[in-house]
């Protein structure tokens, strides 16, 4: 019976393996946050018989899920369950606020240094006590705890030496804030990965597990406030139904340490309250706007204060009673200063009425008002001048309001960076305007400095992010522009950090530490800013994006409602040259600036080429520093840009083997995208251009594979992103 | 030291333990596919002693994907990764189509067996060969493998026996399509779980793992289509960028045995093809389309087909160039047919001049069409002949049209049910419709028969279900909304099936086998249709919703554009009574359905109480067979709705123990939220009819929480579920 003999053999060799479904993969959803599990046994070593018992009392919300996330942290990592002893010499890991380690204090820290991390530092240190080696965290609070904890587990997560720790962090700037655009009826403005993540239908009752998750993902990167809705708002936001939801976020956001903010709408005591008017100086508005105040603090006693875009693209402002900006901001921070609420007024606004240079005209209408604004009263600029593009020079309002608190405005969300299918990480782009000297004080008054109040601290200070957050399993649509979210976290805690680091602390966490990987990935982050700014908008060009839908190029835009919203008006190209005269000879934008920042841009020869076209119409034969001609240089970073993205492609093409199937596969896909929107922006800019330099594509370049009115006459009716005041 | 000799003892009792995050839980990602280990060790040893050795060749795509659902199933739930063996006789578990296993299919079934089964059911069956025993799953095509390899892994899922198999299974219907009304935007019209699950922008280049799990979902319930667009269509969708977007889902489904299908806007050829009519007897337009389907089928060699609504609710139509719905749908049908392609034609249609009974117009409309419709049309029926009310008895053009081809619509999506925040499992609300007698033929001519073809088999067949997905984690936006899903593919697989046994083996599959868990959730679930009856539309009542947003109760609408889209129109509430009179004395709608149904229905003492306001109106002292008077019967319905919803509540809450804390906690907080909307319907509705009754409510019963006024004056205007034709 040789067949059952067979049988019987074969039935021995039957496999019992290790569980992994190979139908359901990793899907990003878990973010940085995976805590994969610590493969180096080494290291395991280590790890576990060091943090085996844990001193660590929680007496408190905040305390409470630093302990479930450390809990987490180490049987995930380490698939340990430390011992938790009732006093600090039993522990190996030690975690506790100053008050509770009252008997170590002194070993840990001297008094200053404790004062030095303020309420939400925290130190992590290497101490011996009674012989024996610990790894201490500490903070003066629990929400300091808590981000220590974080950082523990950083550590752990990017496999550092814990024997030789010696750290001291506390933010740079107080307010940390993710702006959503996300409307009530949950479509997103500008927003790239599916719907809001707020389920306003079923707020109150119903908490999702991924509001938990999302306040953790902030509180582990130290962002500490969320402004809930689209500055285009609605005013139904602060009707009593939507309180109640707010204040239902704002408890589940609590324990983590991110307060909420809300979006209002200027004209809001006329649409809900029944007013004839949103006049500032009018008391009844005035008493509206404290009454609401006060409804909205009897729900939420640590509410964080309004955001509002006023006088901007058709939203109403107090202009439109002869008023001034600082007359509506202080009105609104008058109402919240009782209950030590903020307001962050923007300062994103142009007339109606095109001016000579939109890029003038934040700075025009905001510096006369410079130490007019109340003490709670922070305006938030925007990096640049005109909006969010691949490239800007810093904001000239930076330096320019000594007595005014500024924030900073980043858009995480690509709406100019090709939405959720490029892979750009921003780290470069914020650091590129972080650390341009404003010399507002002379050298050294970089942008971050005025933005951690080095120049005045009795400011309130604060950086914003436009979050790139929806309700698609991976949070934001790309797995790497989640590396975004990270890394705003990351600077606004401290503008210091370098991309490097943060890319190199992002790719560990979220995907592994094998060096074959980071490494080559690192650089492939690091380049790609400058990567899509090649292949969009090179040389200081800007705003020449498809109308509407910002989707694609658009150079040929030349009818957009208002000139100030066409490419046209920002490239000027014509036969004799391209770009916009910034210059004294022009709209003088430049004198915006300091001295010499002014002179340097001023100046053809010392203006930096990547901000060329940004301040300069120059002719298309001008010599570039490289030997090429404009033009042929422009070819040239167009080319340059898209053979970036191939690059890119085939190192992501040699990581298979590195991540799992799921992110592979997903990554790949969206770099071949990628591939073919950087060729389409190269192809229809080059033809584009062509048209006004009359001069050819030098040879070595492929030819680009249609013609221009291929380009011109694609449409693309459905781009996502869903406008506001919804 | 004793310190550190303390410090040593606790070292030893450090814990290393399996890990499990506390911190990322079950989020219900993964449906009724969980896999779960199977912890009944006398199961396990059966199951890995069978399945060890697996004979399964996979030549094709789809018997690839089979063998990788097999195999993680077994990984998932056995640990076992089976030996692949290349012999029969090898294999403990045999898979493979006839064919495959030509030297043994006499020993597993006759062929008039393999005959019955057909292109797309199986067979799974112990065999014995050489002595040994084997589980054989066999079927005539790779598409039937698919289905009995997801049936065989329902087996092992619900932990039944396999060594007593005999299993003849095969679909009574031939197009089992889920129609999604979503919008090219994302938006979902209707939808209560998040935004659309197409990513329109990132097709064809994207292809989301969702994609592939949505299919292996359905695919596992026997569902072979999907419309991918909203009914409410947008004609966009047939533009070639659309297409070839299309074309990217259709090859991600093909594998799983989904065709796509698409919604078309009967305007199509004026809107997108520049045409300037529309009229189905233009030649020029017939040639549009028949140009059309070329295009897509040159895309999509099986493209399944088109579902249109036309002259419904502003739809474009055939009407609109007076034509008729036959000479709509068979011009489409000549278009399809080259192609093997079908038209799904929608009976829900109303006249702009609102009827004496909308309830009628369906029937009026569409009967004198009978035997009017190309072979490759099929009429899609919604369940009832208003609009998927939480009851309604079944449509009338059931049985009323032998020589056409007619399909069933069921909605998924809770509209009318209570949104995603509802549990309500609706197998019971398609099985009293489905198993509902037309007496077409006779007695005996069940809905159900009607639907499989049993009076004419020439005839197409099939069942619809408007989609509740979206992109919400969990899918459904509700856990338990899940089962509606899963119980819509198996009952349109085959109506005869019980909804005890698919609650049954859904709780299985989605949670666990612990009987202390699946007997008292089942009943839960097989209880909540009747519930949520009583709690919003008791003894026959319907469209009594609030007005545009159809959330929570509205039956004071009296003004909303058109007269049958009020509540007042059908419920009637005067002083005398309540309920719409649709027999022979009033509208005359029981004259639709034929004898003995006709009579039943007419005849206050003989129709059932479940419909009575639906046919009947009735006096509110009329005794009914509870001995209450109507009015305190209707209070006693809505009394008992509610108090319904807090027995399952109190059912949940002993759950703590038994599923996992993620889901344990959205059920009871989404289960507190049906709670409250249960009492606003029951309070709302019992005040409102009062004021026409003008009798007490009994003794007894708590008051409710507030004055009538209070529940009109709620304004909910943000409530989800977008409109369409975006």
């Amino acid at each position: 019976m040789r067949p059952v003999i067979l049988f019987r053999k074969i039935l021995l060799t039957v496999l019992t393996v290790a569980a992994t479904s190979t139908v359901w993969a990793d899907n990003g959803y878990k973010l940085w946050l995976e805590y994969h599990k610590i493969t180096d046994a080494a290291k395991v070593k280590i790890y576990t018989s060091q943090l085996g018992t844990t001193f660590f009392q929680t007496k408190s919300a905040q305390s409470g899920v630093a302990y479930n996330e450390l809990s987490s942290g180490l049987i995930d990592m380490l698939n340990l369950k430390p011992v938790k002893v009732s006093s600090v010499k039993d522990g190996g890991l030690i975690i506790g606020t100053r008050n509770e380690l009252r008997d170590i204090d002194h070993v840990i820290a001297a008094d200053s240094l404790f004062e030095r991390i303020g309420n939400e530092g925290y130190i992590i240190k290497n101490i011996v006590i009674a012989g024996r080696k610990k790894v201490v965290v500490t903070a003066n609070t629990d929400i300091g705890i808590l981000y220590g904890v974080f950082g523990f587990l950083r550590l752990l997560e990017t496999q550092t030496d814990i024997n030789k720790l010696n750290i001291v962090e506390y933010p740079r700037t107080m307010y940390r804030i993710l702006d959503h655009w996300d409307n009530l009826n949950r479509t997103v403005e500008r927003g790239y990965a599916g719907a809001s993540i707020w389920n306003w239908h079923k707020l109150p009752g119903y908490i999702d597990q991924r509001y938990i998750d999302y306040a953790r993902a902030n509180a582990s990167v130290g962002i500490n406030g969320s402004v809930l809705n689209n500055v285009n708002a609605n005013a139904l936001i602060l009707t009593t139904d939507y309180l109640i939801k707010v204040k239902a976020l704002a408890d589940a956001f609590r324990p983590y340490g991110i307060k909420v903010y809300l979006s209002v709408k200027f004209s809001s005591p006329i649409e809900i309250g029944k007013l004839k008017t949103a006049d500032p100086l009018d008391p009844q508005v005035q008493q509206w706007w404290k009454d609401k105040a006060n409804e909205i603090y009897h729900y939420i006693p640590d509410f964080g204060g309004f955001l509002v875009k006023a006088n901007s693209e058709g939203q109403p402002g107090p202009q439109t009673y002869g008023r001034t900006h600082a007359d509506g901001a202080n009105m609104l921070a008058d109402a919240l200063a009782p209950h030590h609420g903020i307001v962050m007024w923007r300062a994103f606004v142009y007339d109606n009425n095109v001016p000579d240079d939109r890029a003038k005209q934040a700075y025009n209408e905001f510096k006369p008002f410079d130490g007019k604004f109340r003490p709670n009263v922070i305006i938030q600029v925007k990096n640049g001048a005109i909006d969010f593009q691949p490239r800007e020079p810093f904001h000239p309002l930076f330096g320019a309001m000594p007595n005014t608190s500024l924030m900073i405005e980043f858009q995480l969300t690509q709406e100019y960076l090709g939405f959720s299918t490029h892979l750009v990480f921003e780290a470069p782009l914020f650091k590129e305007c972080l650390d341009a000297d404003t010399y507002a004080m002379g050298k050294g008054a970089s942008v971050a400095n005025i933005l951690e109040g080095k120049y005045n601290r009795k400011l309130i200070t604060g950086m914003a992010g436009v979050a790139n957050i929806g309700s698609d399993i991976n949070w934001c649509g790309h797995p790497f522009a989640q590396a975004n979210w990270f890394a705003f976290g990351r600077l606004a805690w401290n503008p210091g950090q370098s991309s490097d680091k943060i890319a190199d602390e992002w790719l560990r966490m979220t995907f592994n530490n094998d060096l074959t990987f980071v490494k080559p990935m690192k650089r492939v982050m690091l380049q790609s800013r400058e990567t899509a700014v090649n292949y969009m908008t090179p040389l200081g060009l800007h705003h020449i994006m498809g109308v509407n839908t910002h989707y694609g190029p658009g150079p040929w835009v030349d009818d957009a409602g208002r000139a100030d919203w066409t490419a046209v008006y920002y490239h000027k190209a014509d036969s004799g040259g391209i770009g916009f005269n910034r210059t004294s000879t022009g709209s003088n934008a430049v004198s915006q600036y300091l001295i010499p920042v002014r002179d340097r841009f001023e100046n053809l020869n010392t203006c930096p080429e990547k901000y060329l076209l940004w301040f300069h119409h120059v002719k298309w034969t001008y010599p570039t520093k490289s030997g090429r001609n404009l033009w042929n240089e422009l070819v040239y970073r167009y080319y340059t840009g898209v053979d970036s993205v191939k690059s890119m492609q085939q190192i992501w093409n040699n990581m298979a083997s590195k991540v799992d199937a799921e992110r592979f596969t997903a990554v790949k896909q969206l770099m071949s995208i990628q591939y073919q929107e950087a060729q389409r922006w190269r192809d229809a800019c080059v033809l584009y251009f062509q048209t006004f330099s009359q001069l050819p594509i030098p040879p070595g370049y492929e030819t680009p594979a249609h013609a221009l009115s291929y380009y011109r006459d694609q449409k693309f009716l459905m781009a996502p992103g869903i406008g506001g005041n919804q």
